[in-house]
């Protein structure tokens, strides 16, 4: 699907209201012709996703409304998300395929999360990534309202180090109801994020991005994590000794980066529960 | 049942020291004769409520003496309640039908929650309020004993936005055991509470309403959540950028405001508690 | 077991260094004829002892040296405790009978809860006292080592508000390893509780005494969350309303107290774990 | 294996820079000739080890990546050590033996934690030392960034009087990725541990040593508390009061020192995990 969107002086508030009116944003995909299928994936790596919701959920960074996707292997204009359900109750059947504007590839009349155009926005603006969690984890909220930024406490956050931009979504669309409902919405929230692994939306909760499920399953745990140790180390007293760019971009570009052995006890631990 | 209740000046204290003599108040009311059933409800409804009372239990919400209850759905004048038990181990059988006086429909010679009177007045002040929660959740105590207004930090603390009153019972009742003991305080905590979607109690607890049972379980653990998030926001230092009424209000105009998919995983988990 | 102590003029470090010699203070003790037995107790209060291990374990207010006794209700001379066992592996076989000077009526060669001296000497000095806990509860560390006295925020820690003294073993035997290791330590805890619910002991945990094993556990459980309430309202900055002495009265003299509510939840949790 | 390094005037970087050029440490053990092993030993010393694995885990000590290593108890020159596996789920199978180069007796081809030579390198240094865990513990990182020094706070963690010192790696060896990678690095580390029981590791987590299992277990449970609870009196603020050195003293010299009532409920509930 192409839009060629009308030249716009106005901004971004403007393109929300041209969405609104042309009908051709999210709000509108459903009544699209479906997009045509890239495929079928590896089972192993239905796995994983359903694996990731159930871990980031039994983690606490995943609250009943938060979701993970991941690219599709064989299309990148395509990705993997689930149904709109609780990211503890996902299971392999929930997985749907959409493509970049957020259509389901096969719709069967399932509800879908609202907000999924966050990540078809940003899998477009960033061939780099594959794959993507949006949440609500409660301490990141703190840094999203005040004008403290996060800074890398310990070396598993060391993505931190580059930066985490915060989302003001009034900047972007003016008074709103905070969720990311169409298109234009996602492609502000994909350019706020520009080339970093997260930002923070303000009063709302954060979008996490990275190369593979594992590693943006890791930075979501690591990023609360970071918060609350850069809350309590603030809370201390006297200077704190932040990462080092030099040394969060040697953590960085750890070859592999060894999270297989920690993912063995999260996904144990989040699948045995009933 | 109807009671005139004779001109006071003296205000609420004089009204607390009336109810004591003339036994009219909850305390003599199991004398009364029993008020007429408004008849059977929906299984689902019961469901429903008991549903509220094991999740906002497991959800840290509830302790031992919190309570919750919903309005008959074909009679105004009639609400549902479990007999006096832990919120965790509440179950169908343990709900009881009371009229606006909080007297039961079938005693049964059962213990009941001496603060049901709560429930009982606010449902007499606000024919807009279908569900009530009692709780006295850790996190609103420190807003409660102190002069800092909760303030909304998150999008699903929008109610919080037009204001949380705090019910300062000794202004009511001079020196009490804290408990809302009979219909006169009651009915001041329910006057406290005004328009608002709850009001704090100090030095107790809380009290929250809503237009139907999830969307007063939502409140209930969204409140303690904000009051969590706005200390640490505070103890960062430095200015906070609050939800915008305009936000919050369309927040709040949501249709059907999407609890369903969290109340799935929030009920999963609590149901299947031993 | 009667013991005349020589009069003493250096005070209680003096007399912990004739405990020492004369091999006369619990140390010695087993060396002493056994006491004999009030009599056998209604199971219902041993299942009530063990409950209350359980419980104050699998709330966190236990951790595996804390320990809870309970006088024996036909004999004010005796008290019944766990053989040395972490609380929540407690079961109705472990509980032995004591006279007040710690001695085991039945040894049985079983290993003893050194610090059961506590237990005595406070049944000794308290004849209201009818059940103990000693506990390390982390929350209450922080105020037992400053000079900030706990005070009374919530209506379930009312009974703080006569003032909760701080221990300080220095003062009353000098350099020890802190534990309350023979009768002489006991007595001066016992003498610093005085007629008060319960006393800090500085660096170590707490010593909370009550009228009933389900009142015991109640203040054990409401008292280090006052105390994670009061640091959270003082981190909110401005004045704080503390309950009224009065308001704190009244809610201590409610007949029956209402516990019964809570205790069933409680008990049925942590019976469950295996 | 012996190794002689050429004098070296540039300190610590210069030897990494020698170690990766002649590819005789850690990196390049496995290409070296097994060393011999000393013998089996008793499966309760493997028991207590994997328990050791198990119950930090369960205690929120250990994630996915720390460690717990015992000597020999026949040989003071080898240690034994899980194959690179998240503590949770490290069983009987999974302990290997190593030289204090950190080479595995079998490899057997499996993978080995990097950091394993923080257990070899202090094994040589400390011939005191049984027992070694190497934790990310999140209470240790906000004292082991700041410049505020932890200090015994409380009876159990009285091991902190004698001071715990922070490795600031940049010191030792420049801008790395923060992981102990090499003996070198190691070595760096065991010296600034010096004759202490343990050492915070900058953004990155600490080393805690003992003269046995069960004493570094009691430790690295009671360093993070010991932490959590100075972090609190801190913002309670006023004077503290500390541990006197004598007491501290007294507290580590007891015969026993009492864990083991503690230690089988640790256990149980932690091996009681599916």
């Amino acid at each position: 699907m192409s839009i060629t969107l009308p030249s716009l002086r106005g901004g971004r508030t403007m393109l929300v209201a041209v969405c609104a009116l042309i009908s051709l944003c999210a709000g509108g995909a459903a009544a699209q012709q479906a997009p045509a299928s890239a495929g079928p994936v590896d089972p192993q790596l239905i796995d994983d996703l359903v694996a990731a919701n159930r871990i980031l959920a039994d983690q606490g960074v995943l609250d009943g409304w938060g979701h993970v996707s991941v690219r599709h292997p064989r299309d990148p204009n395509r990705y993997l998300l689930s149904r709109s359900r609780a990211p503890e109750l996902v299971s392999a059947d929930d997985i749907m395929e959409f493509d970049l504007d957020s259509n389901p590839v096969e719709h069967k009349g399932r509800s879908l999360y609202t907000e999924r155009v966050i990540h078809g926005e940003i899998y477009k603006a960033r061939p780099d990534v594959m794959a993507i969690v949006h949440t609500h984890a409660p301490a990141l909220i703190p840094f999203g309202i005040s004008k403290v930024p996060l800074k890398p406490v310990y070396h598993r956050s060391a993505f931190v180090s580059v930066g985490i931009p915060v989302f003001e979504i009034r900047e972007r669309a003016g008074m709103t109801d905070m969720l990311i409902r169409d298109r234009a919405l996602g492609h502000a929230l994909a350019d706020a994020l520009g080339s970093h692994p997260a930002a923070l939306m303000r009063g709302h909760g954060a979008v996490i991005v990275g190369p593979s499920i594992q590693r943006v399953v890791g930075r979501s745990i690591f990023l609360p994590l970071n918060a609350t140790l850069q809350m309590q180390a603030a809370a201390l007293g006297g200077p704190v000794t932040y990462l080092d760019p030099e040394e969060a971009q040697k953590i960085e570009a750890r070859e592999g980066y060894g999270l297989g052995r920690a993912w063995e006890a999260w996904k144990r631990k989040a699948m045995a529960k009933p």
